[in-house]
């Protein structure tokens, strides 16, 4: 039976175990039979009171590599339970850059007893990890690197190996340092494999290397693992070259899922780390506040809209007829948004080509603004048979779909420069401006015609 | 200077070349000094203009490396200005899965006159590859396996490497198969390095293995890559066991990318594969679809106010609170949305667990509900003096937010059972759910009351 299908099996015996209440078996299959990484997604999909029946059952030495693999959230929140002791001996088999991500869930002072517990090559490794801002390439290398020096030969290398008889995962190349520790170069360990022993690392190392300095954001390492579909890649000191640890695919595709899910997410107001299966409370007070940013953009709108009461007091076809302004403004402003939040995150857009792209945005406003005119006036005149209204709501559907393209494409600009993340605030603050013209558009051209 | 820098520096020197119309050392700049991901970025990253010219500069040879790391639609795009001979001459040096990945946006025809210009042995290969679905795991693998048998030992393994003087990229395993190619493990070549030579393959090769079927959905293959930190992974004929080939992790991560800007970018109607930098007619005639489909809901919402025409001219502060009700469903009801879409995604939801958290948003969207009616009907009171109207609202508020969640939660799975895309129309359906419900709760209380 192929692997995958096993796995699929145990997981629904689990379930059916699970469902039984028999605990023993239940413990069998999450401790023996499934790799950590299932068991965490199986913890992921479950409700708080599963999971914390899981969670009981696992075993201390499968705890930490359980761990792991859970989200940021549920990280901090089984480690808040755990007793100094327990996480200690839950990290005692991870690597490095593992250890640091799990730590930096706790408390300071948390952390700091942690870090007492551990012999002193794992703690320097841990704390030369835990010195970079999470979010840097220095916060994302493992500092297992194998080193070799260019001057030997290869048969002199796989004597090394064979004597180490182990390799770190995800090594597909050694790590060439001179005696400065300064990084010169990568030996690909397929070389080792298809070249003659006799032969020397030099003469067959790679010098033409991407290496990423520490303080790069780990957003631009996912971009250059991306283009240049690399497994691992060196990290260096920016200023003097020497050689720090290395980056592993398998922690770039977790920086790109969470890049993707930020994107995603935060446009609902929602935290990319969001726990599918929150307990009722905690979703509530979360939600809660974007709920009250929204009200405060909606009574904005409402501000608006009361402005022009007498109007609409006199034609109430008004009242029927703006939100489709206001709507159609907003479905065009988010189209431009999405674009240009999603060209900005994959590197697509920058100063020199932002100004053809407002250009682009304002033509398909413009021209998208014309046809949908057309359209709602006809459909308007049809339903109101009043020539005036359907003349005012064609020109406000054109100021507001010419507005929201700018709004659009703009808004992420100067939001980025104020420091705030375009893909949090930027749908509020384009549906607040879409809104507000849109009314202001429609119910003051209406004003001024029936005065 | 680290490699990092230097391509940037290259990048800015191609940016000044390009302006002041050095074209020569343009063209040996993207030809010579740029990797042709590089390159292709950069035309990703420009407008039409810029790109016809760049792309012009480009040597024949180099056209396929650069196309293959072009979006799709790019691909389309410049694929159909090319004649067939250049098309073949383009894919000489790229991978099989690669040659499939591009022939798949071309016109069948053309795609059958390339095929014959190959040798027959690439030929069959890019057909066993053009064979399965470009979204299965069929048409995501590469047949550039290296296949041993499990009862030699290491140093025969070792020369037969050193006689073929080179592995295909990402090869961190030699594939098993015994005499009916039927695949029986892996052997890791970390393992070859630091392993006696004198040790079979059978003796340190790996049989708990995650295989793939080829049939399988290329986002679950990405799951499992993600789950298990695979670098790569054996693609087997799921009748016979048969290995077909492998899926290498560089692949996965462009599937990994595709999916979340699936999600993200569908949300606002636009394709994840949308070119940033097409142009403004072609960009306008697919938002126009998105923009029409939206108006008629829009339309929709305006014939449920037009249903109490009556009781706004009583009552004309209705007209100015009403955007209020609808606004606040939209938002919470799209909190929902986003987060059961990413659930579903990730593999979290299924029909276990659903159930809790159809519950957990009902909890949710009642408790905001309450909260943010009472605050509203509060702000309501100030500022109309009227307390049926802040009654009204209240309920209003709770009704919509409740609709909202069970809305946003239910909409994902039923869309999907009718083979609708969540992402595409979650939100369309969802706004179209909390307009009018909003509306109609709204403004029929009112009828109600007032009459």
């Amino acid at each position: 039976m192929p692997r995958g299908e096993k796995q699929l099996n145990k997981i629904q015996h689990l379930g059916a175990a699970l469902e039984s209440g028999a605990l023993a078996q239940v413990r069998r299959i999450i401790n023996s039979d499934l790799q950590p990484a299932d068991v965490a997604h199986i913890l992921e999909s479950s409700p708080p009171k599963e999971r914390k029946l899981l969670w009981g059952l696992i075993e201390d030495e499968n705890e930490g590599e359980v761990l792991q693999h859970l989200s940021d959230e549920l990280q901090t929140w089984l480690l808040n339970q755990m007793s100094v002791q327990e996480v200690a001996n839950a990290m005692t088999d991870l690597d490095a850059d593992d250890v640091a991500d799990l730590l930096q869930n706790l408390p300071n002072t948390v952390t700091r007893e942690v870090l007492t517990t551990m012999d002193s090559q794992d703690r320097a490794r841990v704390e030369a990890v835990l010195s970079y801002p999470e979010d840097s390439a220095g916060g994302l290398m493992n500092t297992d690197t194998v080193t070799v020096r260019p001057d030997i030969t290869l048969e002199v290398v796989l004597r090394y190996l064979r004597r180490h008889r182990s390799l770190p995962d995800m090594t597909d190349n050694l790590l060439l340092v001179n005696r400065r520790d300064e990084f010169i170069g990568l030996l690909p360990i397929n070389k080792i494999l298809v070249t003659d022993g006799d032969a020397t690392v030099r003469e067959v190392m790679n010098t033409d290397v991407i290496t990423i300095p520490a303080d790069m954001e780990d957003s631009d390492v996912a971009q250059l693992f991306e283009r240049h579909d690399l497994v691992s890649a060196p990290v260096v000191d920016a200023l003097n070259g020497k050689l720090l640890g290395r980056i592993t695919i398998d922690d770039v595709v977790d920086v790109i899922r969470e890049d993707a899910d930020h994107s995603l997410m935060s446009m609902a107001g929602l935290d990319e780390d969001e726990d599918t299966f929150a307990p009722a409370f905690k979703t509530s007070r979360r939600r809660a506040v974007w709920l009250g940013i929204n009200l405060l953009t909606a009574f904005l709108a409402s501000a608006v809209i009361g402005l022009f009461q007498g109007t609409i007091d006199q034609v109430v076809a008004l009242a029927v007829l703006m939100p489709i302004v206001a709507s159609m403004g907003g479905v065009a402003g988010s189209q431009t948004l999405t674009l240009v939040i999603r060209g900005h995150a994959i590197g697509h857009i920058d100063s020199k080509n932002v100004g053809w792209l407002l250009n682009r945005e304002f033509l398909v406003g413009l021209s998208n603004g014309i046809l949908w005119a057309l359209v709602i006036a006809i459909v308007t005149y049809l339903w109101f048979m009043d020539l005036k209204i359907s003349i005012i709501i064609g020109a406000a559907i054109i100021i507001n779909l010419v507005v929201a393209a700018f709004a659009g494409a703009l808004l992420p600009v100067l939001l980025k420069r104020m420091n705030i993340d375009p893909a949090l605030a930027g749908s509020v603050v384009l549906t607040t401006v879409t809104d507000v013209v849109g009314f202001f558009a429609f119910l003051g051209l209406a004003a001024g015609f029936y005065l």
